[in-house]
């Protein structure tokens, strides 16, 4: 047997070793176009900001480890031009010598990952501006920033990259703006939750152009380059880093003949096989069916495109009888102090796609408050009116994200529901969780809504604020700190001596800070014939960064059109 | 309605304050015995030993704020005497007045707790012997380390309160002994794992008394107590932390002709109902049906205790609607810089109830080895070798346990097999996993087990090393290290030129550090035609401790009977 493997990393590096130990007399020979096998991608951010500070370590295997331990014939700096499905075989050039040769195979895996999106805009080409793939672009990126003068950067694009590559240059002392065309970072969050994360990142000094698109790079005044921007801004800069995207690279695939989705992947069956029964692909390149919407889609993660390797090693070798079951986009960032994850679906996707659900948002402590060091964190729970599953998680805080939103992402991936929430049996001490633990606060929150014992509103700034009474149910002294416009204080305790003074027939919308006080306001008001009455799910505390976000965004966009603002 | 609740901690306090959500207009008493409701139980080893610096920071809620917020008439220094069943009211007594009264009720909840076991040895009255399990008993503890010239002190009984406590004390500068009957701390663990507990206890400096009873206590010569333990060995001591088990408060309830269970505890139904409708239990002093093994046991966890509380709360008023899942026994206890973890079944449990499994070991690391600050965890598991079903796991480690360990509680809770492991998707970014997570690791090795692809032994150091080749695939540095006895250094990079040398008619017993090179190797002889060959699951590290510890209490045992080791 002879397997052939394109692309040496992650996924393509995981199979080759799955590959030997299922067969140790096959043959397996393995292409990769760089100079690299089975690197640290993920690390090379932290390596441009020197967290990483050996450039060593961010070789997981070497060639020669690859040939020695697993017997695997290894051809870096190897380019395959063409697959000729009928005759299995390929064409490989090696990129030193000009040498170009066939080679035949009996099954062929395809892990040619994505290639960053470079638009051709005016001026893309100049020296200085950057895009993050590979080592050899971290090499230069490094270099650069040590060889020339660089104090000013922009990052274009604030997706997980980018956010990453932020925090790494402010981590290098460098002056950092950020330009996104959407209106706010993360795509893959819901504004409140993204709101929090921007606050973080002016918090730490990075200028932040939302709602902004790069339309030209000319040479600056003062700086090598001058970026213009649509919303008629400008800035001037010693280096930019696009991470506006990745395209799967289908270009050998596509021609030959193997079938590209919706989603401009490489299609492939639950097994990993491509439309050539003897063709698989894994990793970025490809798409499959999202697990809880039904439809197809890419998915740029180094874990899935791992166990996609080994399943496919698996599928190759023994026939196809390990099936993979798609992934819910489980991901997380660290943004500087503050750690951002999401699994499964956000509001904002499940709205597009039709699918029904209530958003909850409750906030809790990392661990038990007694114990030193606990930090906040605000979770962002989806899910079905209906049937209580959960469809998507979104969370933000410090130490102990991680954690819940992987005990969440196992629940919404094998299909859980609220009840496996509030059932969830923590490991508790006090420097670990809490008694209740913040994955059962969010399901109790959320259970409550489901039984209808807890009847919320949310909060969009686009629409302002709901029609109604808004009472405010915090202390005096945090309402004097800040509080939603019209709102009247109520403090909590009072409210049984003072309900009097509420019109029942008037809607009632409740918030405190966090959303326990306003929900136990809830409870008493409507068990005392107060029956329209809604408490904002996670308080004020939730929605402030979002308010302040839009409100700025909003007075930014009317110093940009003075002439029509002024018809 | 009018509600009644004995004991107003954990799952008291939680009843409470869910019953007056559940309904504004009832009537709601909370008796308490002590003078503290709602407290931090777990905290206060951490207030003992200063890491929680402020005695308020243990009171979670006030008997004021339960007043003023709930609307809860609760009676503190205020003990419940007896229960009248079929009059529906019980009787009081004021601690302070001496006042008693009977209080009728609609609903009644015990959450009583369960109570210090001081065994009735010689001299256990002594001034400096304490228990620890409520406020009162940890003021006497502090205002006697710190009035008193505390310098030696011991702790009897090895579990997670016994743990905290040594920590604790050593984090005072006190010198800590640890006297423990079983031949191992922790009873939840296996003992491959306590070893690496225990090694880590001496290397804080904690002395380790394993397999040694208390016999009695006495006056001291230098110090105001000595301690006799069965060893023949006696300690001099300036104070005893008894902290040898809890055992279910069951008076109130056995007397009032309440069920007791086989395990002691108050017996409930699946609502938390005991054998009379109108009386609910829940926490410490019930027992309830274990869902992996269907045997009625104790749990004394404060997680449980609160989510039963809050089930409890909503039986008593909605009927019974609520059912209760059971515990698993997840738990979770910091050790100096370590973690350890545990959730559902041990396999010396499992064995003993006679359930057929699999233990597996895997080291990995807590994030991307690439990125700073990453430890070293070790995973065991326990897994059904019919339908792999994962039936309990223990970690040992640092950063990340907790995670791994919530992750694995919630697929043992909800009857998870090792595919869920293989395909759990964890949130990747290089601070906080790998792109394979060490629950995929744990999972992938154990899948290969499961089909037959990899061939384990476990090693237990009373049954000594298995008959048969014993192969380290080590580097010769690691090797010169520190080896098994008897075994032959091969190299994994020099096993295929060197298999030669090996007898195909043997047994061949493969070890390396951590197992994957091991399992390498198997993978590599197996398919050459060498057809019994077995890996160390876990690798030397994994056993190290175990195999030095087992040594070392058995060169201990025979110091302490030179007569019986003479004939």
């Amino acid at each position: 047997m002879r397997y052939l493997i394109i692309g040496a990393v992650a996924g393509g590096a995981s199979a080759a070793a799955r590959l030997r130990r299922n067969d140790e007399h096959a043959e397996i020979i393995l292409f990769e176009r760089g100079s690299h096998v089975s690197y640290a991608n993920c690390g090379l951010p932290y390596y441009i900001g020197s967290v990483i500070k050996n450039r060593d370590d961010l070789f997981v295997q070497t060639a020669e480890a690859f040939r020695q331990r697993f017997n695997i014939d290894v051809r870096v700096k190897t380019e395959v031009l063409s697959i000729n499905p009928t005759q299995k075989s390929i064409l490989a050039r090696n990129l030193i010598t000009g040498e170009e040769y066939n080679v035949s195979y009996d099954k062929l895996l395809l892990s040619p990952g994505a290639d960053a999106i470079r638009p051709p805009l005016p001026g893309i080409n100049r020296e200085g501006i950057f895009t993050l793939r590979n080592v050899r672009d971290t090499d230069f990126i490094k270099a650069y920033v040590n060889e020339k003068s660089v104090r000013k950067v922009a990052v274009v694009g604030a997706g997980f990259i980018g956010l990453e590559m932020a925090e790494n240059l402010r981590h290098l002392g460098k002056e950092v703006s950020l330009i996104e065309m959407g209106n706010q970072v993360m795509a893959p969050l819901d504004y409140t939750m993204a709101a929090q994360v921007q606050e973080t990142l002016r918090k730490e000094g990075v200028q932040l152009y939302l709602g902004q698109a790069v339309q030209r790079f000319d040479a600056g005044t003062d700086h090598p380059l001058r970026v213009e921007l649509n919303s008629g801004k400008s800035l001037e800069l010693d280096l930019v880093l696009l991470s506006i995207g990745v395209k799967p690279e289908t270009k050998l695939a596509s021609e030959a003949g193997l079938a590209i989705g919706n989603a401009r992947g490489i299609l492939v069956n639950e097994f990993l096989q491509t439309s050539n029964p003897d063709i698989y692909a894994v990793g970025d390149a490809i798409e499959f069916i999202n697990p809880i919407t039904g439809i197809s889609m890419n998915t740029y993660l180094a874990g899935p495109a791992n166990k996609q390797g080994r399943l496919a090693a698996d599928n190759m070798v023994d026939g196809n009888k390990s099936p993979y079951s798609g992934s819910i986009n489980t991901a997380i960032v660290k943004v500087f102090n503050q750690t951002v994850a999401t699994t499964g679906m956000a509001s904002k996707h499940l709205k597009a796609a039709g699918i029904p659900h209530v958003v909850s948002y409750t906030r809790s402590g990392s661990h038990a408050g007694y114990f030193p060091g606990a930090r906040q964190m605000n979770i962002q729970l989806a899910f079905s009116p209906d049937n209580g599953r959960v469809l998507g998680a979104q969370i933000v805080g410090g130490e102990g994200v991680d954690k819940r939103i992987d005990v969440l992402s196992e629940i919404i991936k094998n299909q859980g529901t609220i009840r496996h929430l509030t059932e969830f049996e923590q490991a508790y001490a006090p420097p670990f969780s809490s008694a209740k633990d913040p994955i059962n606060m969010a399901g109790f929150v959320a259970e409550n809504i489901l039984k209808g014992k807890h009847r919320i509103w949310n909060y969009f700034p686009e629409e302002g604020l709901p029609k109604g009474l808004l009472i405010d149910v915090r202390t005096p002294e945090e309402f004097s700190h800040g509080a939603l416009q019209h709102a009247q204080n109520i403090p909590l305790d009072d409210l049984r001596s003072r309900m009097h003074e509420l019109n029942p027939n008037e809607p009632i919308f409740i918030y405190c800070q966090s959303g326990l006080r306003g929900y136990l306001a809830q409870r008493i008001l409507t068990q005392h014939g107060f029956l329209e009455t809604f408490n904002l799910s996670g308080g004020y505390a939730t929605y402030h960064p979002a308010f302040a976000e839009f409100q700025s965004l909003q007075s930014e966009k009317e110093k940009q059109q003075p002439v029509a603002l002024g018809v």
